[in-house]
């Protein structure tokens, strides 16, 4: 059966999470319903999951279907039915052997933080409020750390025995206008809550709470006790994809 | 009485403008509500009136009260109760003659615009979306026009027989990161709804369906009919209130 791609975008606040589940509304759900409606689709495979509140300025998703699919009408179609939050901005026929998710080389994950003391309510959907200065250099140093191949057990909200094992080629934390600071992580997968856990463990650096060597230790313990916590969702940003 | 000056933000997504109506949500009614349970303070003057929709990074308001004030609890108070859409950052004792409308110098706005074919779920609340490329040069030159004291007659929603002469300091149009497009225009004072339809003027010679120097006859027209249209509120924000 032909085989079609879509990428899309969206504004998570609203939505349980990505995954499908039952009795709540997630980004899968709506796309898959309206999939279904115009064309037959059952299920769709997708690059990567992200909790409930997380956004996606670039997700992939892909399927099957046998129903005769004009791509550019079913954007456009589907973005109707699934907007204003969710925007699929293309449609392509591919391969047969590929796989939203198993085709996907990296993933690059983007954190905001306002920091700075009082909130803004302009970019209170998309930025994480810190109050307290934050030391960007401390916390660039930090995730210096968890670049390469390593066990993130204590970056995991769950493992339930898989591997924790993943790889990260690049990670970042630098100074925006306006009072942000941006992460940007570029790894080939990522564990469960793995992003937000490095986040807040990199705040607490930045507050001088922990020094920057700590990460080391805290990967080596490979015990989420060891870097509890996870930043707030609204901050976080699936930014790529790569194929 | 001492005089008290706040310095405020707010996303006006929800809000039915700036100025108090009655049976309506609007800024300075949640603002006034809260500011009289803790102070006792009947009326706040203002330094711009915002339209439905239209949001502000600075916005400077301003009162008398004979009660004891300790400023940063007072801040802190209002935005804990007119939060998380409008944050009050600021608050002080300043001279008798101040008036946030009177004493101010000049107005700031911005307005954006995102310019390319699909729309972006994540920046739906702060920019209008236009799909069509645009000429960003030629929109450029266009505001040039606008540029010094002229009647703005064309380029105003009503006038009521008031004077439709305002002075614009600056105009500029230029291309932002992310298919981001920004205007800036500083003036002394601004009259109704006066952003928004120069904005939409821009566009139509954004489009090529009208020459930059239409700028100048729509002026010299001083008929609304000219430059009819208004951009939308959710792309404009109050940037900067000059002292």
């Amino acid at each position: 059966m032909p085989r079609y791609r879509l990428d899309l975008a969206y504004d998570g606040s609203h939505f349980h999470g990505y995954a499908r589940q039952p009795g709540v509304r997630t980004v899968q759900g709506d796309l898959e319903a309206a999939l279904h409606k115009i064309a037959a689709v059952m299920t769709t495979d997708i690059a990567g999951r992200t909790d409930a509140g997380v956004h996606a300025r670039h997700q992939v998703a892909s399927f099957v279907t046998d129903e005769p699919i004009d791509c550019v009408k079913l954007a456009r179609s589907l973005t109707k039915m699934v907007g204003p939050e969710v925007v699929v901005y293309r449609c392509e026929l591919v391969a047969d052997d590929f796989s939203a998710r198993f085709s996907a080389t990296h993933r690059v994950y983007r954190y905001r933080i306002l920091n700075r003391p009082f909130p803004d309510p302009l970019r209170r959907g998309m930025a994480w409020h810190v109050k307290d200065p934050l030391d960007v250099r401390a916390m660039h140093e930090a995730v210096q750390h968890f670049v390469g191949e390593n066990d993130f057990a204590s970056f995991c909200r769950q493992s339930n025995g898989k591997t924790t094992l993943r790889t990260v080629v690049s990670a970042s934390w630098c100074t925006r206008p306006d009072d942000l600071l941006r992460f940007e992580i570029k790894g080939v997968a990522f564990c469960h809550q793995m992003v937000r856990a490095i986040t807040a463990f990199s705040v607490e650096v930045g507050l001088g709470k922990l020094e920057p060597i700590a990460a080391a230790a805290a990967l080596e313990a490979r015990d989420r006790s060891m870097a509890n916590g996870a930043a707030p969702p609204h901050g976080l940003v699936l930014w790529e994809i790569c194929y």
